[in-house]
């Protein structure tokens, strides 16, 4: 059987992953804007701000497909699964996804499901959180002299254990961002003291560019007692390197913490 | 003197420094388009795509900044200065920057010019070409099972040595994501067969996004041949990982290459 010209096709069937960044609703492309008002559906993550959707049209079907407090999110392959019977069904089937799409986001697996149908796929880029939640603090992930680049990663394998990556980012002279890390942030902490590392700063921003975001600044031998300090929690991003000096904060919170320390 | 409460500053005084995206001129942001609205004066780079100058008001003064053929560009010293001369005198600059300004694009000596002289700073982040070139040809740079990450990094140091942190690279299972790396690509080359890794996919992308985009995908061992054979020249962006193999076209160029060398 030849799934590429399925005659349940719609002549507009078609896959558009889209990102619609960090969460400011006016950090999302125009490109990204058109193309939710031309979708037939609409399937959204929890991490994307509900007032984008007021750009869909009338008529366009809008499915959450993330994760609501108390249940479980729908599983990847039921959004796969979805996503095809849409775009047979309806047409144009626009997946919008927090941040950046090709960014931790399982674009490969949405792509793949599309694509053996015969649907056609494109991504619209958006802006990540793992680099504009720093540009939103005025940190440039590089700067001369301080970084000669980025590195952005995972903590935690599919196995719970700490990525061997994290060995090879402690030697680099990059900017690490580190994802899903917060359970692993004493390990991380101690893999950078036993090198040597206990002066290089540390930013962690929890809920980014959101109201009820929150932020840590510390030189690494302090930043575990410091998140403690101030409870945070995940999920958060982390950040590692000399251009977290750069914060206009940074080594300025000390009587604040004291004060929440007695 | 103080310099933070000069009289000589506008009360709108202040700089915007503000990410163009790739090419494409969706793909910048609604921010970014509403800040280019009520700027006094834009600085912008070659990058730009000019089409974007349009977003600004009659009002504003335009400078470009940028290299043109033939002429070098200006100093960043003096766009320093010129920003913050801009500022004193007109009020809101907006500093317009291809891709996302936090990603080698001198935003530190920006920022500090003009916090120095007490002129406030606000970031708008872009989509960086570094991640959305290789999602606009459908290649996720993370994808379960292949890649746990992403590095992007210049290959060359300021010395004009290869850099150091591609040697940390190629032991890692991240995506790499290699700016200015052109003139060194012989020598990547060399690195990575040394470890092993003839088979590893590599994807270059000249003029990413624009109209005269070219691109060459083969597995490190034939890239330097491959890049020649298309006289693929530098600025280009050299993108390392088995997630290339996801490009639709991975390994379905040799009868076009074989044309081409007879």
């Amino acid at each position: 059987m030849n799934t590429f010209l399925s005659p349940l096709h719609r002549p507009n069937s078609r896959l558009s992953l889209v990102g619609a960044g960090p969460g400011d609703p006016d950090l999302i492309t125009l490109k990204a804007i058109k193309a939710l008002q031309k979708a037939d559906v609409i399937l959204y993550d929890a991490l994307v701000n509900p007032v984008l959707l007021e750009y869909a049209s009338p008529q366009a079907e809008l499915i959450f497909v993330g994760k609501r407090s108390g249940q479980p999110s729908m599983k990847q392959e039921a959004i796969n699964q979805l996503i095809v019977e849409k775009a047979i069904e309806k047409g144009h089937v626009l997946r919008l996804k927090g941040g950046d799409p090709i960014v931790f986001a399982r674009a490969t697996e949405e792509i793949q499901a599309a694509e053996t149908r015969g649907i056609p796929v494109e991504i619209i880029p958006g802006i990540s959180s793992a680099l504009s939640l720093a540009a939103l603090q005025n940190v440039p992930l590089t700067s001369r002299g301080l970084s000669r680049g980025f590195w952005v990663m995972t903590a935690t394998t599919e196995e719970e254990k700490l990525a061997q990556d994290i060995h090879l980012g402690l030697q680099s002279s990059s900017t690490l961002v580190i994802l899903m890390g917060m359970r692993k942030l004493a390990q991380i902490q101690r893999l950078f003291l036993k090198a040597g590392k206990k002066d290089i700063p540390v930013m962690i921003i929890q809920n980014g560019s959101r109201e009820n975001e929150q932020k840590v600044l510390a030189p690494m031998e302090e930043i575990v007692q410091k998140v403690n300090a101030y409870q945070l929690g995940a999920p958060a991003l982390i950040i590692i390197g000399e251009v977290v000096k750069l914060h206009p904060e940074y080594g300025q919170d000390e009587i604040y913490l004291e004060t929440i320390k007695h």
